[in-house]
């Protein structure tokens, strides 16, 4: 792998205060030159699962080398580790809290490092905030060519959040919805890839929040403006959506409303 | 035009999802090199208008040759097309919904060519993002150098929206609210240029909402600390303003509402 | 110093407007290869001492020879002044209404220009927009190697607010909440420094809202989630926190709210 020049941001920090500026000054600080991407700062506070589910959606576009900086880190200065992770394609670094719990979702994880060198830490490490202090220099370093395994000692476990599974149960898979994104779509955790094999592609019912659907749709304007639709999303979850309206309003659904999916006509 | 080597970006996927970073890593994979200058994420989720206008008030500013990606795209999926557009300056690119009804009005357009070329796009064309698997990648294309008429054929119309234009009858222009800013401002389509033309600059008379101003003010500090003002804001617009204040809010006024302009004193 | 490459920007213009689009576009157009970093441009409107707040916490971050641009302007196309100061570390550009007040509380000013040599600013100056006509071009051309002299005539005064600062009285400090963050921790005005001089690190009693707190954390998991802390945060100030939750919206308190940080037992 070439020395990465590229550093992604995922926080829950927020626009209004001054913590990613510091978390920016503090990269820049160590190399000038390389180059910060904002993926979002606004990552609901403290929401660990919503990180992991923004990086995983974002990560795999960016080229190779490059270092993905995730923090949303509650437990700060507590005993929860600073690691790095390494993959095929990209660095992770961030608390051991379960953000990069969907990584190997998509990725074979190579090493996990507990971060210890205090050489290529802030000479004064703050109780509250590691993102400037730990995270944001070792991201800097690692892409001024800083061989992962100087920055501490590899480690054999990693936090991983429990991540709600559908259920196949002969003709029906159960689901529910992880995720609102900003349209209102309702993300749920049924895959494509989990779909296709069970069906071949063939027809099937849609049931959510008392709700049928007959099909699944393959652009939003099938249906009339403001109707509701199930569609697979750009990420390759099942969605339900309303045609240039937000489906979470108007069907008032959240995140862990069920989903239910059925091959063939139900009695 | 020399290779550009700037990408704006303007959209409304909100800035709490991953859409954003799929987006930029799309571009960064294609052209690691590429400047990629954030204008807004924040356009009112399928509002193309809003897009429009904020696109004319920002792209003047940027350097020749830059590409201005501006996806806002309720139509995704549809019929549609995907739309690269060239001006002397710019390269626009997006979906042709009337993102970029309002380049005309300053620019010449010297080709339109519809986007078909699947050897610039993502091998996997999503139903449901083209900014990630379609716009992206062209514009990171046009950043290497690739010639627009190779992304696909030159076409004779594009979409306009119907932009509402002020009236103008003996003494008097009819406008209307066509934005309302950040700050409140009451944002009109009644333009300096125009008003100049009419009145030689001299004295007039505003109304809205019920309230007469009796002149256009140069400062906002012209009127105390929370009165009312009529002033040319910076993209050259009428504007009806709030000093230190939220002219919006503390007037119960928004978009679509009528604002006159008369010359000289009404009997 | 080294021709600076970086500029940084706090406004207060929002994302939803074109108005920071313009702002970078006119820098790039200056200098293409400068390093445009948001700092955050979610400064509450108007709101000079938030921009004041934001900047100290993040400025000292950067690389020797950043510009920082700071634009909160409620008095544009007023006769408040557009200066340029000067630190052995740092440029900072932006109207003179106080943005730069606690500059000196950390580094000592070297000059202070008030910006006025025309053909270093656009050809048109608006009168409601000198973050684009005056204040980013300035920055533009100081990243091009201009000497800060070539923009105008040194001044000797500049505006600083009546910042509230902590009273200290035998065994007590009276101090106030002056910031409340994303995460809705309390940030006071008493510093850790301050407080050191005086306890030499030893116990106390924190009063605020009627509620008391007999010891100063240092990490949030100290008390169990939902428990409310006193902690001394990254920017060193004292400020009241809720273990992964909210403290402002907790115990209701917000900006001028009194805090009491008394040594020993209080009777």
């Amino acid at each position: 792998m070439s020395h990465p020049q590229i550093i992604t941001l995922i926080t829950d920090f927020g626009l209004a205060d001054g913590y990613v500026g510091a978390l920016k000054g503090v990269i820049l600080r160590i190399n000038p030159k390389v180059r910060i991407i904002d993926i979002t700062h606004e990552i609901e506070a403290h929401n660990v699962f919503e990180a992991a589910f923004v990086l995983a959606a974002a990560c795999r576009f960016f080229p190779r080398g490059s270092v993905h900086l995730v923090i949303v880190d509650p437990g700060v200065g507590s005993k929860r580790k600073p690691i790095l992770m390494e993959t095929e394609d990209y660095y992770f670094v961030g608390p051991d809290n379960g953000s990069f719990s969907l990584i190997p979702e998509f990725s074979v994880i190579k090493r996990v490092t507990e971060i210890s060198e205090p050489k290529y830490l802030l000479p004064r490490i703050s109780d509250t905030f590691h993102g400037r202090d730990i995270f944001a220099p070792v991201a800097a370093y690692l892409t001024r060519g800083v061989d992962p395994r100087e920055f501490g000692s590899p480690i054999k476990k990693y936090r991983r959040l429990r991540i709600p599974r559908p259920r196949k149960k002969g003709r029906e898979i159960k689901g529910e919805i992880i995720h609102i994104d900003r349209f209102g779509n309702l993300i749920s955790n049924i895959t494509e890839e989990g779909t296709r094999d069970l069906f071949g592609g063939k027809g099937c019912q849609i049931t959510i929040g008392g709700r049928r659907l007959s099909r699944i749709s393959r652009y939003y304007s099938e249906v009339k403006k403001g109707g509701v639709l199930a569609i697979f999303g750009s990420s390759g979850f099942l969605e339900i959506s309303v045609n240039q309206g937000n489906a979470s309003q108007a069907l008032s659904l959240g995140k862990g409303d069920p989903i239910k999916l059925y091959y063939g006509m139900e009695t």
